[in-house]
């Protein structure tokens, strides 16, 4: 009689109701021989326990140590954090073949949505047309329309074509905009081969006119959009800045947007929360939320039913088919991110 | 040697210059001898002396009268109004097989694309994230998104299947959102070949999550969403009211708003402008907007688009290709609507 | 109490069950008061009878000569032969509101099909590899690929842009081929409008890599695809004839194709039954047909799927929204046509 | 000064001009130094010579023995013969961080064209019609049309759910087919998130009109579609084989066709060439390719265009984007497969 394979599932800072649905959460010890899978972190010396033996592990950060040797049968580590765990030992998961596995796409639907909305909202003015109405300001029909504009057919430039930018790019296409990409990681080859132009972030900025920028954060890209760069952005172009805050210099896109040389829709912050007298707060053209687009709850179940799918390829010896593999190339070049807790909030 | 045919253009409430590109203006001057094409009203008498020998007037309301039996060569009446022109003898067009065209549909893709943006800032909370930072109340991520929802996967529901709503469908599409339409000027039949689910209205509003509301008003529609229809709808159900405040009893709309039993996004208000003391203007799950989403100034230029091309179908021979014609079946059935003049304002 | 509205159905030489489903003919019955509704042809005595009454009249062609003045209550004629009834009194039924129907675009989707699976076996060279099999004469691999292309991205051009058109380039989409059309009787404007390039004849021929055929017989089109305008096509382009053999040379169409310069894919012949002695038939690159394109079983059922929705909208006071209304400015345009009659082979 | 890195490229079977266009060739010489590049076969001692410097390999079988540990930078090994190279050994790159790249998704499109026409042309009856011609006993309109069917709306089913089917789901998605897959190497979750629905073969096999057989020939998989199998299929279900005969009972297969159960096309054969006499020639309802489907000359181009984008990426220090790497969960389950050679012919 076959044994259930062993997985330890040990998912705190989430909680497990949260990222499984009763589903996904049958199907998963109907998989495997769950140990803990709590909300509480695991024990340590309960782990050390279940370490040798365990197939799997599905955790969020690596707050175990330098522990990896102990495992003797250890296939996977499947990260449900939002990034590859960089606390890690990627060397020894690459000798001994163990594959680390992040949840990172997850989030793509519901980042895409709100950076379509967002968008929307900037170039049709949906937030200043409603904040006029509690104002008493209200402008009606073409004079409130004096500087709006539509996105249909307006050129779209991805900084950053990841998972968000693809799923993005699927929302966009009933607007015919051209869409052009820059990634300093991915080949024109590659880009051009899912139906945007690749293009130099100088021919981005200067000719696009939705500029999302969606980049993970690298050791090599903090604040890479920097003022010179972003001074050369179109009249009104509209910056959707979805990614992190690490990418781009606030500063001077915080002059830009009160100087109303562009239009600003962001996700995150420079520091967060952010000071109370930040001026962007007050600023017409920005539109803001607070790391608020990839915390949908009903979305957080999409981790569990990638992590379970993937969970089954790999015990049933098959490789993951749903989330990425931490690839040696990259694994050095991934810079620490906080990564938002919701309950240390 | 072959005389081009006269077209009266008088476009005014429309300035010339509004509606057409300089693209269109070329070639409406290539393609007849066009008399007026000015801003102003034209005068009643050069209009009267140019009548019989005109083969099309493109004017926006008809404000000259019962004047048809003097036109002798005349195959159409262009409105760049809004609306089919409802002063106008329609008997009389009909008998003499003059076409009575619209330009209704040119707003098909600036109202889908705000009902599209509104419909996502409702249920991501857009505009209520951006408020909160303006006003330091903001919440981050999770705590930010209580009582958040996506669009992917919801049911939606049209109203009023008419070219707004066909144009959104694709907007819609990458969504995966179930589509069911109520239209009672259409056959299921019709609707289904349109890749939508026919339902009663009473299916419509317990179903959906999305219901947009884009019927044109008609003797036979005011009011008729009333209160006992509108407490039908599901919790948090998002409104989208895009066609005109006719159709629905706006004190009740704001009563299940107030409640926060239903979330509304609204281009449209009972009576423009707002009385100033109207509780809508502080609900916190309203986003409001004065009747913007159908005067984008760019998107004006489709109504010279489509005029110009149809004018060159009549003046060639040819049915009319882009705008609809009036039929008959339907041409008492429409309700007069006060079509916005942007310069009275 | 409503009376039903009375419905005469002749549809001979087309059968009813042939036509309607089992569920459209319930419909029909429910929706109206049916009077014949039979396979034989409808006596002409039995006719006379009914027609004074008669709100509309589903027939094949009209055989029943000049006697619309003696129906006093009829507003739609709708033929379910496949194209509009030339020996009808247009001019009476425009004067007195009587709409004519067709259900030429219940063929569109088959016939797309159709165009699209011949057009591959021509570039690829489908018919000819499976008859090398039958001849003992197959070319394995590479060697067997001599001669063969690829249809995606290759420049694809519609003579005649129609509802076949039309659904075709639905199934040319995922080919990424830049789609152009001519069509004399459509505006560029609208052909633009549908995502299609407006392109002379010329252009067209000399640009396309595959030539769709499509343009329904006009008393203007005879043969306009003569000899030196075939001449201008591409070594190897594919030429799909859907429409008519009418509209062509079929002699320089047949030299072309003989001479390898082109390649044909047709369902339609200059006589049907063509000679045997026709070089055609055995030209190495041509496909052949047998005017079956059109007339596959299952795809009838969408006539009456198609009428008994419109027949719905005429009855409920409504324009009809699936088939095309006989419009004044073409109606002396369209050459008569054989329709096909399968009880006459 | 960066010294350029160093690429040996043996394509032989393959032919520099047949895979690497004009472009691509160019591209090839400014990436890297490239070392041999001929049509020849490389000598051996060459090889051997170059092997110790070598960043990547190109090449078409592993032809060169168990010499990899003489390679001391060796990166990737890009084979362009068609699938991975079985002769190489796995576990040594693996366990030396070697990628092993495969060319196969370069086929995806050409085979999925072919798949496409193959399945029209089978149930519309295309060689049929054209054969009768040539044999003078064509039957026109319905009468031609006694057996056929269309696409739309008929429920398809794939057998291996890979590079072709995915591209063949796009290609098939204007039909509005239900789609279903079979795929053991795969998870249901993954099928479900590609928008197909994820079956038992039974349920496939009992219920899918079209049945697109492309499962790579695995250890695992030999005639697994056998008798009893086939007999499930229903009436004139069309079986479109087109990965290997490797996975089906030929000589059922071809029992039912004759007994016109089913309809059949292959581009695969039992054996290659067929034998003469083999049935399967004759009977009516086959459609016969003689392993044509991954061989059209253009595209053999997108060989060079993938293998140049990939080669570009390993050599920026990047992971290979457009071209799969060998996993060790599957190394050891493919099966040999006899790469088709065209200079063998």
């Amino acid at each position: 009689m076959s044994e259930k394979q062993k997985v330890i599932l040990d998912p705190h800072f989430r909680r497990m109701d949260e990222i499984f649905s009763p589903r996904d959460r049958d199907r998963l010890y109907s998989l495997a021989d769950i140990v803990w899978g709590r909300d509480e972190p695991m024990p340590l010396d309960q782990f050390m326990e279940a370490l040798p033996d365990a197939d799997v592990i599905i955790c969020a950060e690596w707050r175990y140590g330098d522990v990896l040797p102990l495992a003797k049968k250890l296939r996977a580590i499947i990260s449900v954090a939002g990034a590859f765990p960089l606390t890690l030992d990627h060397a020894y998961c690459f000798a001994h073949h163990i594959r680390v596995l992040s949840i990172a796409p997850t989030f793509a639907r519901q980042v895409a949505e709100m950076s379509l909305g967002m968008a929307i909202a900037a170039c049709r003015e949906i937030t200043i047309g409603d904040r006029a109405f509690r104002n008493h300001t209200e402008q009606y029909l073409h004079a409130g329309n004096t500087s709006t504009f539509m996105m249909y057919g307006r050129p779209a430039g991805f900084i950053g074509y990841g998972s968000i930018a693809r799923e993005l790019q699927k929302l966009l296409a009933p607007f015919s905009m051209p869409v052009m990409a820059y990634d300093p990681w991915l080949t024109d080859g590659f880009i051009r081969s899912q139906g945007a132009r690749p293009v130099s972030l100088d021919e981005l900025l200067t000719t696009a006119q939705f500029v999302f920028v969606l980049a993970a954060p690298t050791v090599e890209n903090r604040a890479f959009l920097d003022r010179p760069h972003l001074e050369r952005l179109q009249q009104d172009a509209v910056v959707v800045l979805m990614s992190r805050a690490h990418v781009v210099d606030f500063d001077a896109l915080t002059d830009l947007v009160l100087a109303e040389r562009i239009r600003l829709a962001t996700d995150v912050l420079p520091t967060e929360p952010l000071p109370a007298d930040h001026p962007i707060r007050h600023a017409k053209h920005a539109i803001l939320s607070a790391h608020r687009a990839g915390s949908v709850r009903e979305g957080l179940h999409e981790i569990g039913d990638m992590v379970t799918d993937d969970l089954e390829a790999i015990l049933r010896g098959l490789p993951p088919q749903r989330l990425p593999t931490l690839q040696p190339e990259l694994s050095t070049r991934y810079a620490p991110i906080v990564v938002p807790k919701p309950d240390e909030e």
